[in-house]
């Protein structure tokens, strides 16, 4: 159950962040074969970070299913021409796709045996990576420097989960409680501006 | 045989990548060292990013020979001032490194157990991840948003070589089906402008 | 006694270059999850890199002491107001975390038993790839670029070392040598703006 859990909440985690990956392909006009690849970096990027630190074998290189959801998803989108996409979708597809891979990420670090305060950082670079090699092979500014909460949900995601997986939580209520948070950061960050105080150099 | 002749491919896509990054060290009027550095980066960077997926002790850690050769490639061009270096160069020294890194890659990740859709990836990101380190490394709009045909070649390369392999072609046959077929593909996109239809959103 | 000397080097060299990533946040006047997020990414870049080439365990991973300094060289350089931190701090701080971090990097693959050429490799790779992300995640023109010599130090710190190791001399006079002979190198340039002849094509 607990294994079946954290496959559903990765195949969602991929197929979100390869939309994102796909729309950012869309904005730039981009051909079907850039789509799919922009969807499968941004798609599988930060789990694949996350593995090769870990030293687990890299999730979709045994199991072919991952590039395949990438690839029908970046089709899709191409395909779409745009329909059911507005602009926001970008923003909040990403959302989403932070806060599930955050928890995902910080499980399989645990299920791996890495110590909690590494698993939660496990947590933040799945969440985070697959956006950030998005933006720096596009060429845009990457997302860590747009002083929006980013890094922050996904702290938040992963911290909950490792807390309340340590306080012995069913891993569904973890899973669920830690998504929810981080998203509510986030949420709160897109929706309402919410941010920390900025470096202010002394005079 | 096949061993000897997937070597042989191996140090030609390393030479010619590398060669690639020693050109645009040459476009910005770099030092031998930055030659050097960005000759290895682009010649071995696909290469080394495949091994680390598939879980392979990174080709050039323990062969010191990978190594020699870009840093040779790199001082040969720049002690060569540019004489025999026609501006055009660049692209099609990359356009044959492209389809023959495609092909090994597939290859070599076939040799280590990888199925064949994932030997596909494989054998794109080994062509492809060399010239888009250059490209992020140099600051440079990476080759991906180019809506030239670059992935592609690397994909009809790859995808023939698997094809052809798992029909039991001799490798020397698989081999140099997939380069030419990968590398007209290019040449097309080079000299005749051939493209894929890009994404058009709805009005 | 050298595993000693090699471990206060690691965390030297991981808390210079995570000061120097925390620098590169103050410039950008980003706020104190950024800190963290690029010191912990310059601090253990490099040698994240070199582990994953080299098939180590990657160090900070099942040690979480040196995320715990990023964490705490990113707050407390974003809680001190850029006291004491005058401009040249980020390029002397990048300089010295180079130098040691070179031969940290060639002595750790020396350790796992990498030939002496591909030794000095991982130690160049160990001491720039750190500035070398940072660079890019900021988006910021790559120090690999500014006809400065950067790599160059790196280079001699890891040749002296793993020079004077084949020849038997202690590792804490090797080090020292090392570190000492990069810095000159280093420090020229900076201050004296030593340069290396670029590359001029033939008329």
């Amino acid at each position: 159950m607990a294994i079946t859990l954290v496959e559903m909440l990765d195949y969602a985690g991929v197929a979100t962040f390869a939309a994102s990956g796909a729309l950012m392909a869309a904005e730039r006009r981009q051909d079907v074969v850039t789509f799919v690849f922009f969807a499968a970096i941004t798609g599988v990027g930060g789990g694949t970070l996350r593995d090769l630190l870990i030293g687990a074998p890299v999730f979709w290189v045994t199991n072919p299913g991952y590039a395949i959801v990438c690839a029908s998803v970046g089709v899709a989108i191409f395909a779409s021409r745009g329909r059911g996409l507005p602009k926001r979708a970008l923003l909040w597809l990403d959302a989403a796709g932070l806060c599930v891979y955050a928890v995902v990420g910080a499980a399989k670090a645990q299920a791996w045996g890495i110590n909690p305060v590494i698993a939660v950082v496990m947590g933040v670079l799945t969440a985070t990576f697959g956006g950030v090699i998005r933006d720096v092979l596009a060429g845009e500014p990457s997302v860590l420097l747009r002083r929006e909460l980013y890094v922050t949900p996904a702290i938040a995601s992963a911290s909950i989960f490792v807390l309340l997986a340590a306080l012995h939580a069913p891993v569904v209520w973890a899973s669920g409680a830690g998504v929810a948070l981080g998203f509510a950061v986030r949420a709160g960050a897109i929706a309402a501006g919410w941010r920390l105080p900025v470096f202010t150099p002394k005079k």
